[in-house]
């Protein structure tokens, strides 16, 4: 189990499982959203605009920021990777775990990457750590809120990141495709725009829940968002795509301020639910959770997917067989969650031997 | 005017321009490839499969190949990225017009290009040219057929030039994303298959008139299908592009023949009329014709535009402004193009001492 979103690899029906490894928005995508993109399969044989000039125009207008100070890719990994091709930096720096596609362009790439530990049981990240590692030329990438350990960096901090990499001469990049979906809100870097060492990463896959569209944002200076824009190909966002994401720019509201709300309270439910189970999650203030468990991970996602529920182990972000990751959903799902946890749990119990728990 | 495509670029509503500068396949798309790209929408809260099984099994099928021989990515332009990631040649060696990309990448992934050129009037490739050129590590990428210039690599020059890329220890890449749309039949290189040094690009962008959903294949031994897999994204496909294409490898017939057909029979309509109007079109099989013009080509674009017609002019293709590139379209659109010509030359000469002619 390398990354969330497990059900079409594993050729399950997705209508027949409970998909908690994959941590989009549980209440989208707007319905108006996949009208919108519905209608724009009418234009199948036009070409996109090349300049995203509608879907940066309803972007800026919902962010305030300018029109030029963002550009659009095929997801956010691919306006991330442009990134890197566009500045060359001499390393990645990463706090580690993190989202794992920060390693694999470095590796695509050819630029080294350099990771910084990030401790349990609580993973705050050591500002001294950073300072001592940070050179010329590097770039940080953060993840606000971070994957997989959920923790927000808080104002002071960021603040702290980027006068540090400005008197080190290094780019920071700040991942907020999670930010939207926080609460309380984790502070966001744009305000910090225009800036040219700061780049942010946007998209709609987690807060409009549309992994299966792909479009993604890169923000910047306008000079840094023209030289990524060159590194990403002419036509870099399908129709149908582009067509939802114009919407939900748009449409915002109420979806998303309601999907927050929400979330904060499933997120209580399921972490009072998961102590009492034995677990020991992180704290942390966005739509997923982190936690060690009472059984090993694997164990534990080998009996869940035989209750037609998915989780994501922790393996492939440098964490031990101890830590799940698990996303918060609607009431009746995560309900369900804890009605399999129990039964997998008593399960795993009974052959404790053979797991050798 | 750097890309076909420029519908949107110019803000103009599709429904009431015709647009010869985008060579798409005017007699698609498919109605129920589109039908099946608006049904995938119901899914688009869940992720792609990472591994493509679907349309990798249905796109093996079509072309009678393995399925471990191919990989997808957001248009072929992704996947020729990846591929670049993955080989990392020295030099990236093309012959010259031809499709901008090639070039394009080799500058984002800071890979040198050199281009060989082809020359006027019939731009024939001189494979003395090409010999002396290549060196050990080189990536030649060659368009089968090429674009702008519509010229078909025969079979025995294509075996000529994998021999001498096998002998030269090069990569060779062939850019099939037209073959399916000539008539007769331009010979493609999967008969070569699988070889270590060769790799073959299509799409489904012209074949089926989906420049609007970015769905590209990378073609190979199994070992560099893998390792460019490993250079796009873990999810380079979007839901509709991924269903659009599995219907269109499923269908394919009788819409390609029926297509490459009726498109041989409007080149042949074309290439009579744009002679009769003293333009020099270059011979050959393809869905588009670079034409010598008999004024220049940015004034003959610009009077057309005025008359809603837009056609490719071929600056940025390293070509002077007496060659435009146009595409060929059902009769109706042909007839329209040629009454919209006689207009505009003869406005032209009207002002020929403003123009210089």
């Amino acid at each position: 189990m390398i990354h969330g979103g497990l059900v079409r690899w594993l050729h399950l029906d997705p209508k027949e499982v409970l998909d908690f490894s994959s941590n989009v928005n549980p209440f989208g995508p707007p319905k108006g959203a996949v009208k919108a993109a519905r209608e724009a399969l009418s234009y199948t044989h036009i070409y996109p605009d090349r300049e995203q000039a509608r879907l940066r125009r309803a972007f800026a207008r919902w962010l305030g920021i300018d029109e030029s100070a963002v550009c659009f890719g095929n997801g956010a990994s691919d306006v991330m990777g442009a990134a890197i091709m566009a500045f060359r930096p001499g390393r990645i720096v990463t706090f580690s775990p993190t989202f794992g596609e920060y390693r694999q362009w470095g590796e695509r790439l050819r630029v080294p990457t350099r990771e910084i530990p990030l401790v349990a049981p609580n993973f705050a990240p050591s500002l001294g750590d950073l300072e001592s590692t940070l050179s010329h030329g590097d770039l940080l990438v953060i993840c606000q809120p971070n994957n997989p350990t959920g923790r927000v960096w808080t104002q002071e901090e960021m603040e702290q990141v980027l006068e540090l990499c400005s008197r080190q001469g290094a780019i920071l990049m700040v991942d907020e495709c999670f930010v939207n979906l926080t609460w309380p809100p984790a502070p966001s870097a744009i305000e910090h725009l225009p800036r040219g060492n700061l780049l942010i990463l946007r998209a709609f896959t987690k807060d409009f829940s549309a992994p299966g569209l792909r479009i993604g944002a890169a923000l910047g200076h306008p000079d840094a968002v023209a030289r990524i824009r060159h590194c990403l190909q002419p036509w870099p966002i399908n129709c149908a795509g582009e067509a939802f994401a114009t919407w939900c720019c748009e449409n915002p509201e109420p979806f998303i301020s309601d999907s927050r709300h929400r979330l904060a309270k499933e997120r209580k439910y399921m972490m009072r639910n998961l102590r009492r189970l034995g677990f020991q999650p992180v704290e942390g203030d966005s739509n997923f959770i982190l936690t060690r468990c009472p059984v090993p991970a694997w164990a534990l996602a080998k009996e869940l997917l035989k209750r037609r529920i998915l989780i994501r182990t922790c393996r492939s972000f440098g964490l031990g067989d101890d830590h799940a990751r698990l996303a918060v959903k609607d009431r009746r799902s995560n309900r369900a969650l804890f009605n399999a946890l129990e039964d997998a749990l008593r399960a795993l119990m009974d052959k404790d031997l053979e797991y050798g728990i």
